[in-house]
């Protein structure tokens, strides 16, 4: 298994314009991250899930979860994934994962929740600028769900958190990358050793 | 220099809905391409090119051309990179190239035109699940252009010109990759190796 927790600082918890995805808390890059975490061409990825953590106004924490091997319609466009986002933050939620469509669930989690959840099946690794090299680390890493945040990054309190149940911040280059190019990475250099 | 070259098979050379880009001929996949290609988090490249050659209905063929060090007003979401191709498109060309944003190019070009006036600049590279390992050609790749297609990939009519300019035949992956995705990568292993 591979996940990816992306970290949306201001990503609106509620239903949002599908025309303006960035003024929606940003929410455009959540899509772009969920499109490259599960998608090759002309296929879906197995063995990956994909959680959002949406901060933003009006109704904060709300976590997604999309899990590869049981997601149906759904195309790589930033416009498909925001729909299937949108109805996803629409749901009357509670602290268990509420399926919203094949694959995608949502649910009422802080990032110490999620985190608590995730640590059972994975190991956490918090991509930041400063972490040891992901390439020199690669052979060392097993089962592993990356954390990576958006625009704004992390804030403090989120990453006193991360910090308690990562094994290792790790780095993807020494260029401030976006979000969904970290993803990207990732799973390369995985993919190169049949992690 | 770094440029690309994406092969849009069927993106649409008339005005589109921004609401469908997938249903413009998968506009959306150049649009990924270009952000990708472009962006960093909270900045753009400098010195990339990136030039989409458009071959769908009704008036191919269109070459768009995007320089970063001259653009302005583009942000990474594919619905904001999509108005500026849907601008492009729009306007009456010429073989020459025609300035329809700060940095946004347009022109009638064919694929063997586009590669005539890119091989002066830049060396050729055709990236292809079949080529050589990008990170065992990396030493060697000097002021690249990598040629890429998109979910159709590229025809036997565009492949045997892109052949005949082509330095290498290059994989960044064993896994079929999205088209943005492998120029992730290719930007990825070029800035390890500062190229």
């Amino acid at each position: 298994m591979r996940g990816f927790l992306v970290i949306g600082n201001e990503a609106v918890t509620e239903p949002f314009n599908l025309n303006d995805l960035p003024g929606a808390g940003r929410i455009d890059i959540l899509c772009r991250c969920v499109s490259q975490a599960l998608f090759l061409s002309h296929s879906i990825r197995r063995d990956v899930e994909v959680y959002l953590l949406l901060l933003g106004k009006p109704d904060p924490p709300k976590a997604i979860k999309i899990v590869s091997n049981e997601l149906k319609r759904m195309s790589p466009d930033e416009r498909n994934i925001a729909g299937h986002l949108r109805k996803a933050v629409s749901f009357k939620i509670s602290k268990d994962w509420t399926e919203t469509n094949s694959g995608i669930f949502v649910s009422r989690r802080n990032i110490r929740e999620i985190l608590e959840e995730l640590s059972k099946k994975y190991k956490i690794y918090y991509l930041r600028e400063d972490g040891k090299d992901l390439k020199e680390e690669i052979t060392f890493i097993e089962n592993p769900l990356f954390v990576v945040g958006d625009h704004l990054g992390v804030r403090k309190t989120e990453e006193d958190v991360i910090l308690e149940f990562a094994e290792k911040i790790i780095s993807v280059s020494k260029l401030s990358l976006m979000a969904e190019q970290c993803i990207t990475i990732a799973h390369y250099e995985l993919d190169r050793f049949d992690k």
